[in-house]
């Protein structure tokens, strides 16, 4: 592990200070690559989904496993993609000269050695290994077990591209030690790792941030929420709460609660249940909200579920105080919306709302990197601190200080 | 705790909403209240001159501890100084529509609260929390003991004017547990502390890094290198080393290795030699630079220690390359320099040696928030993550993404 970490310490030394001319040439390299090895990996990737078959893997999961030209194709597509982003590296972000005459220059540069633990489909591999490599950072990967074979699959060709032009092989690697012990010793490296960004389950969140000494960015729950305002058109209401319950229920950007002011309760809850009925959505309401609803109960224990399925809890408001505050308690920071066509409300709902996203009158589930416009999806980041929400590739940088002088003592 | 933690959360929502108009207010009333009640600071502060009298503290504690009329002036300048400042929170750091017409604002607000532990002088704590206040967040003071008394009196007398001016008294308080213990436990409370920083001693930094689960901006240790190239100005070269080093030893930012290239060491050691002789500085020297002066060896131990007194490690380094990598190997990542009047020499230090901040011709002890015109001190970072190097009130910031729709959905 140790020479492992080394020499992954050292690739950096390489890869941190890489024209993006050159970057982008290798990425587009690496994207031919996956193409013109895509019988290998699909080869390979067979073995996890045999493995899969026998240990009676979902077909949700199986699914997400498999690889296929086509899947292969957006890879190499996703990797383009990423080689034609402006260069993160490099940025000037602020720069003075003081009253000394000192050239000061704050500039955006790479992190360092990024460890990544994700359990998901094995395009994350390739998705990431390029990011990685496009904001000059060397990346250890951990995948899920299930893709085992496909992601050292990939994790080779994409290397073998390295080799080829004189850059170090070590720059993109996986873990070697992929068990929870492994993820243990990693996480405490703090002498050679400078970030770890875990995209997966609670548990291993949690396990995550109570045992590292690197920083870590989460990727953590999202119990969002929707309040119907009193001024909220009413249209636009069950739109909006029906898109964020219902168009995706298992991603971290979905409704979990509605809220609704009292006063426009009884108008929109009636053809809002008949529209969640028709998307086969299962509803908990507090007793107000049942006055209205033949509904069951919502307990404090609904309020402060995920639940990632069909299901959503009520809760009817007496105004847009008590939404704000139920928010505080149970939200998790997320993303957060309000609708409302009353100017007021929505400035103190974005304002008082502690979220990574608050949204006015439109969907929570925008909260991504593709509809942010980022281009590349790096992940979600329910951290306060370094990166907040959607995160673009530039937060795969940190910063310098560049200082000028032309012989200045104090 | 839970309690106290409690109300510093909600204390939060007050303060973290506040306009900068009634926080310059209410900061200038604080500045006011200081020098209005510096009768009473001062003999409260007499309790911790004599207790520090009957512990025998050294010569240069006891001047950091004492507080007289003319510091207590300077904390009350202080304060109207950070008043002056621009409003850290508010500040729109991005901004776009999205194709579908999402208009999204990147806006800078306040962390939420913040513990803060230091071991130094009263004035930390007035400075401390005007900065947390101006910025929006509540904090948690844990200052020494030695100073418990003067800090008492001077958060009671801040804490008067929230009350005075109906705010919550819990934005700023001491940590009431001020035992290792209750560090260990404030700490751990991610669920109401947003970030610590602790500026102490290495055994601080150690402990509150191994053991913190919420997030810590670090004040570590500076091990910092001035490198002396061939295409040094000699009398520049000397200038500034002697800067670096002795001007204040005792600080972070101070030199504590000096690297010299080969084809200028016969040159420049000499005279170099004897400046620092006549500022009492002792030198220790790598084989090579033993050739030159009379001195005892360097080992790697030496090569490897923060001194922050008058003894200086000299190696003579074949190439800039050399040098880039002895400080890749020793270095904290604080402040570096290189002295040249060679373009491309300048061009790749900055570029390749991974620091905060990387001087070329200047002295590194210009490395702190004043110097880089940040007009107030909240420390220097040795993170590479949220802040790097010198912090100003900004960097007491986090943002939001705030999204005004029309009622789209995906």
């Amino acid at each position: 592990m140790q020479q492992f970490l080394e020499d992954a310490k050292n690739a950096n030394k390489i890869i941190s200070t890489l024209s993006g001319d050159i970057k982008n040439k290798v990425l587009n390299k690496m994207a031919n690559a996956l193409v013109e090895n895509k019988d290998y990996i699909i080869s390979q990737n067979l073995k996890d989904i045999e493995a899969g078959q026998r240990a009676q893997l979902s077909s949700a999961l199986m699914d997400r496993l498999l690889l296929s030209d086509e899947r292969i194709q957006s890879m190499a597509t996703a990797i383009r993609e990423i080689a034609s982003l402006k260069d993160p590296v490099g940025r000037v972000l602020d720069g003075w000269v003081t009253e000394i005459g000192l050239n000061i220059q704050k500039t955006s540069i790479p992190i360092g050695v990024i460890g990544i633990i994700y359990e998901s489909r094995p395009n994350v591999t390739s998705d990431t290994a390029a990011l990685c490599f496009k904001s000059g950072n060397v990346c250890v990967l951990k995948g899920g077990k299930e893709a085992e074979f496909s992601n050292k699959a990939i994790a080779k060709v994409l290397r073998e591209v390295l080799i080829s032009n004189n850059l170090p092989v070590n720059a993109i690697s996986l873990l070697p030690d992929s068990s929870r012990e492994g993820v243990a010793n990693l996480i405490k490296q703090d002498k050679y790792v400078d970030l770890i960004i875990p995209r997966g389950g609670e548990a291993l969140i949690k396990f995550v941030s109570e045992n590292a000494t690197v920083p870590v960015v989460k990727h953590d729950k999202g119990l969002c929420h929707t309040y119907i305002d009193k001024g909220a058109n009413p249209q636009m209401a069950i739109d909006i709460s029906i898109n964020a319950k219902c168009q995706r229920p298992g991603v971290c950007n979905a409704m979990e609660t509605l809220l609704i002011h009292k006063d426009i309760a009884s108008k929109i809850l009636p053809p809002l249940y008949e529209a969640f009925i028709e998307e086969n959505t299962q509803l908990l309401g507090c007793d107000k909200t049942r006055e209205f609803l033949d509904i069951k109960k919502a307990t404090e224990d609904d309020f402060n579920t995920e639940y990632l399925e069909n299901i959503l809890s009520i809760k009817t408001v007496n105004n847009i105080d008590e939404a704000i505050e139920h928010i505080a308690k149970f939200g998790s920071g997320h993303s957060e919306c309000i609708i409302s066509e009353n100017y007021g409300a929505v400035n103190e709902f974005l304002d008082k709302v502690d979220a990574a996203c608050v949204y006015a009158n439109a969907s929570t589930r925008f909260t991504d990197g593709g509809a942010f416009g980022f281009g590349a999806e790096v992940g979600i980041s329910t951290n306060k601190l370094h990166a907040r929400g959607p995160m673009g590739i530039n937060d795969l940088t940190t910063y310098k200080f560049k200082i000028f002088g032309q012989g200045q003592i104090r």
